[in-house]
């Protein structure tokens, strides 16, 4: 194949979506550019981990060159892309506040979710995200820096404000949150403020809907209601959020809850990379796109992961979950080579192997196969394993095992330093 | 003894110092507050690990709170002290821009040190310093994200201003951390960039005297020299720095050199606390004490550390090291016992174990007990395990074996995310 038929993949976002579309790239007679606003692969899972003190940042962080380091045809670089010129098949990227061109013959969008306050962008002031990494060392450094607060304080009513820790959002996030949270509190805080300045702290999850965990079945929810409440989480269903203050928070049936910490994972749209397409997209942001991954309406452009809106063959949308980013970068990653090669692509069909979400020690539950619910120390058990397993990088499955073992033995948190 | 006739020691500082001094005290029958502006301890000789992305923060730092969780008599706060009166015997905590008193029957003040400019505090404002964890991370972040920038520009003189790196310092500090940059840069940055991105990289020490390491013997001096010079280090010697600026740095001899990045090792004076007693300090803002490492002319407050200025009996002054530190921390809680019990208090008698400073992989210089000179590989292993052994905590020092055992066997440095 000679140099001047070397066709050059761009591929924005080194999530789940961009990574794998780019490993299904590599060593392949093409030439890939991979951009990342980060200079790492996140592990999004594990976000709250690191924000609750379990796990220090770099263990759930991969440099995303090192990923690639041994293949030639992939290019990494770090920036921000500002544009998409869908006549001219080019990018603009913001490095450092100068602009850089690039080049594509085949574009993958891959720039992952936001998260949405359904129109009460207001909310977002007085929040905690856990979307990136940068999120979570604040949210961490924050809740520290907090409880240090309340044991200088006098005033009864600031240290209640400052002692409780509010969740918005019933889905695997919220519940992962407040369940880590809490044992935070009750196995690492509780144990060394004494004296005058003994905490008592608080964590309540808020639902808008009348239950938890909407995507699983009636039992697995109750049972991780169950689960998360014998642990001592506060639930409260049916109830929006009406007012976020800096030091409280109003729900809609009226109750005020003082505190400076309210974590939201109500709910995520598709990022901003989607509004460069000038294509209609859906009420959630996402990208429309064809079942080859195509982005309707655009030549050789393809879109995966969260920002990407496609629906199964009955209708429903397809969740965002990592494994449908995952598996849809492979999918638009296959098609650009089938397209390249003048084969027919393939329209995207989803392996679905089940859904899982982790309450705290020993409690979890799992739809395995959407037909199998596991709860309690089992769904606990797989679901370390198979985050384990699913995290890059030797070094960072080893040392999380090391912390993960330590942190179960000893009832510590290790990593509780605040640092901006 | 009664309630009324307990006694309070307030310690400023958990470094060295600071720290060693509450252990002293843990189990007596006294009541100890231990305060620091971080709501951790500071393993500092392994800083420039962190800048040069070895080992993550939280592996050097280690929570004050966690040290002392067993010990009742030991409180542990975080907050600013911004002044100290000696009259009503009380000290002021900022704590979130509020003012808390805090009263003490005895003080330690353990605060450290800081860089000194030599009069040339223009300098700060374009370099980087490595005395606290933050600066640590600051730095790691600032070089990583020359080295993407320097990926995209077409400019070559740009790049070549963000591919050199500029240490200050002829000091182990210094030695340690111009060598871990190189190292940083031949074994890991430079295989994962390619094509027209090639980086070339320069690591470069300036030392204003004829010789690196003046606290060293002739002979290990030029070994030092030898070893840093055959890693690839550019060494300048006498050379004082006359201009620092964003992306040049100017020397005596009127050469200028194009980086952006200069990081100061050369010298550290005491902290500011130190000024907050209202004495004569010396030169170098440090709180000249009598032997037993009582205050001069102050009732009942004790100087250890960085921040004190005692002489040897022959008129030399105590180095700033981190065993002088520990030692007199212990001393002055000591004193503070003998002095409640009405018994006489000690002088401070040094036992000195010798210096040693690391170059890099399999390199280092050791003066072992002041007479014994070791170089190369087997001063390296010694370095290695001290430093290991010295750090707090068990976790810590296994996940630290852990990421040097790979980061030996892999060339590799895991730790490099870009986080702000």
């Amino acid at each position: 194949m000679s140099q001047q038929s070397i066709k050059r993949v761009v591929i924005i976002g080194a999530g789940f979506g961009g990574l794998f579309a780019a490993r299904t790239l590599a060593g392949k007679p093409i030439e890939v550019l991979l951009i990342d606003r980060n200079n790492y692969h996140t592990f999004t899972p594990l976000l709250y981990q690191v924000a609750t003190c379990a796990l220090d940042p770099s263990e759930i962080a991969y440099p995303v060159r090192r990923i690639f380091h041994n293949n030639t045809n992939i290019h990494c670089k770090m920036g921000e892309v500002t544009d998409i010129d869908k006549t001219h098949k080019t990018i603009t990227i913001e490095v450092n506040g100068e602009q850089y061109l690039e080049e594509y013959d085949y574009l993958i969008i891959a720039t992952g979710s936001l998260p949405t306050y359904f129109g009460n962008d207001r909310f977002q002031a007085n929040t905690f995200e856990l979307q990136s990494l940068d999120d979570a060392v604040r949210l961490r450094n924050h809740i520290l820096r907090l409880f240090e607060r309340a044991a200088w304080t006098n005033d009864n009513e600031e240290r209640k404000a400052l002692t409780t820790l509010l969740v918005v959002g019933g889905g695997p996030t919220g519940l992962e949150t407040a369940g880590a949270l809490y044992e935070l509190y009750s196995h690492v805080i509780e144990r060394e403020f004494r004296g005058n300045e003994l905490l008592k702290a608080r964590v309540i999850l808020v639902e808008q809907r009348s239950h938890l965990l909407a995507a699983y079945p009636e039992k697995l929810r109750q049972d991780a209601f169950d689960q998360l409440n014998s642990l001592g989480v506060e639930i409260i269903l049916e109830n929006p959020v009406t007012v976020v203050a800096e030091d409280y928070i109003q729900l809609g049936n009226g109750i005020t809850i003082p505190t400076n910490t309210v974590v939201w994972t109500a709910g995520v749209q598709g990022s901003t990379a989607a509004g460069f397409l000038g294509i209609d997209l859906t009420n959630s942001n996402r990208i429309p796109v064809k079942t080859t991954l195509e982005v309707n309406g655009c030549q050789q452009i393809y879109a995966v992961g969260d920002n990407t809106y496609l629906e199964y063959p009955n209708g429903a949308p397809y969740p965002m979950l990592i494994p449908v980013a995952i598996q849809q970068g492979v999918l638009a990653a296959q098609n650009i080579l089938r397209h390249i090669q003048g084969t027919d692509q393939k329209p995207f069909q989803y392996f679905d192997r089940g859904i899982m979400a982790t309450i705290g020690r020993n409690r979890a539950v799992a739809w395995m196969f959407n037909r199998i619910p596991v709860k309690g120390y089992l769904a606990w058990i797989a679901w370390l394993f198979l985050h384990l397993l699913t995290l890059i990088g030797f070094r960072n499955k080893l040392i999380v095992l090391v912390n993960w073992i330590w942190n179960y033995f000893t009832f510590d948190r290790s990593v509780r330093i605040i640092l901006d």
